[in-house]
């Protein structure tokens, strides 16, 4: 949280017309919110943060089926190969070696955190000297802490600093001790595009990952990955708040046999 | 979980007998879903456990909407006025005096959990001496700990406790304290009826009750509540498999005002 007196004039601006942007496209949402179905409406998730934590690295779904849960979000594949990235109904992956592809429909995902995307909010904060946690401070403090957020954020970032992962080979480790020995660090420079993910609540811990939980794309598609940290002096922030939440079980027989009993709420914090 | 040479030769024979009936039905089940909408096979949930624990005891959401998201399933009324269960399409209260009513469309609830149920599996145990902790044992150890699963059990119990709650004014308290003082527990005898609820995984922790969950109902619609155990010498379980799980956030001012952050699921396990 904010105290008003701590705050640079100009964030203090943009707060301001952030609020009045918000009331302004809460409107013109609502009427695009009657023309879509009421499913839409609800963020989608195949398989759990939890399962993919314990190891449970392939699944079912088909990157086709995905598209049609949502056109907007964040995931990874099969094997956990790679960041993987929604955005306006086209599908990226973020290979280990920096490499963005869009996907075949063919392809399939052990884990994916989708939704139609809709902005019906949008905030803008100028800098200097923002920062990925100062972005977030200021989106928690305009948002509530129980909602279920989509969030677009687009802008030049001066640092941005991601990951990806190389593919696991069986028997499969759990996440955390894979990344040890797997994870590559991007450590992009003036690079534009967009941020794409989620601000979740803290009752869809061992669900999903509470708080945020963000992935990037470069506009040239030339790179990406899963946000650590960044820098910016301006970014526009799209927010599409969702009326709930569906989970869909990973159908593959690793899901059935993995112990889910274990809160690794900590563990993830230390590799989110 | 049991070791088989202390299981009773009467239960050993029941569960070869629940094995054989899983494979007879899961063929007529999956014929009967062929039959009915993808969606139908989600558990769906209004509001969520950790908020009805913390003193959101009022909701938006109304019966008959409700009865459009399932036919089966438990929960409970604004100002937690008494427990809700839902079988076959119908909508019954257990009021605190003990009495049954079915509940006009018109009324709304603060947290309910339903689904469309048709059983893909039918578990039949007997006794003697079967208790409600038998029986979990028993279900325990032929379903997968991962799984989501509606349960609906018929039987008749020579003994059944169960418990209802007289409706809160506000200010509200939390639920352990509201139950602390205006919870009527019943103690039936040779009752017949149904239990109808879930069994839910450890992951659903904070959205909804990891384990048990049932309320009855007896066949003369005279009796029921929120069960905290039973005894039986013969019970029938039909088990449906949900596919996965949709929350719809509560959208009462409430919900966005109360605190979400601690894990209640210690005090919850109290007043199951």
């Amino acid at each position: 949280m904010i105290r008003l007196s701590a705050v640079p004039k100009s964030i203090f601006t943009c707060l301001l017309a952030a609020v009045l942007t918000t009331f302004f496209t809460d409107t013109q949402a609502q009427s695009a919110r009657n023309r879509q179905p009421s499913e839409h409406d609800f963020m989608y998730q195949y398989s759990i943060i939890d399962a993919l934590m314990a190891g449970v690295f392939d699944g079912d779904l088909t990157i086709g089926q995905l598209k049609k849960k949502g056109d907007f979000g964040v995931g990874t594949f099969n094997r956990v190969d790679g960041e993987l990235l929604i955005d306006k109904g086209h599908v990226y992956k973020i290979a280990w070696d920096g490499s963005v592809k869009e996907v075949p429909d063919s392809d399939s995902t052990s884990a994916a955190f989708v939704k139609y995307f809709k902005a019906d909010t949008v905030i803008h904060l100028n800098g200097p000297g923002l920062t990925y946690e100062k972005v977030q401070e200021q989106i928690t403090h305009l948002l509530n802490p129980n909602g279920i957020y989509a969030l677009r954020i687009s802008a030049t970032f001066p640092t941005m600093t991601t990951r990806a992962e190389k593919p696991a080979g069986k028997p499969y480790t759990s996440l955390p001790e894979h990344l040890k020995h797997n994870q590559v660090v991007f450590e992009l420079k003036n690079t534009t595009g967009i941020c794409a993910g989620f601000l979740l609540p803290p009752y869809l811990a061992r669900t999903n990952v509470p708080g945020f939980h963000l992935h990037y794309l470069a506009d040239d598609h030339k790179s990406g990955g899963h946000i650590f940290n960044f820098t910016a002096d301006a970014v526009t922030i799209e927010v599409d708040k969702a009326k709930g939440f569906t989970i869909e079980n990973n159908t593959h027989a690793d899901f059935g046999k993995v112990n889910l009993q274990p809160d690794r709420g900590a563990e993830l914090k230390k590799i989110e």
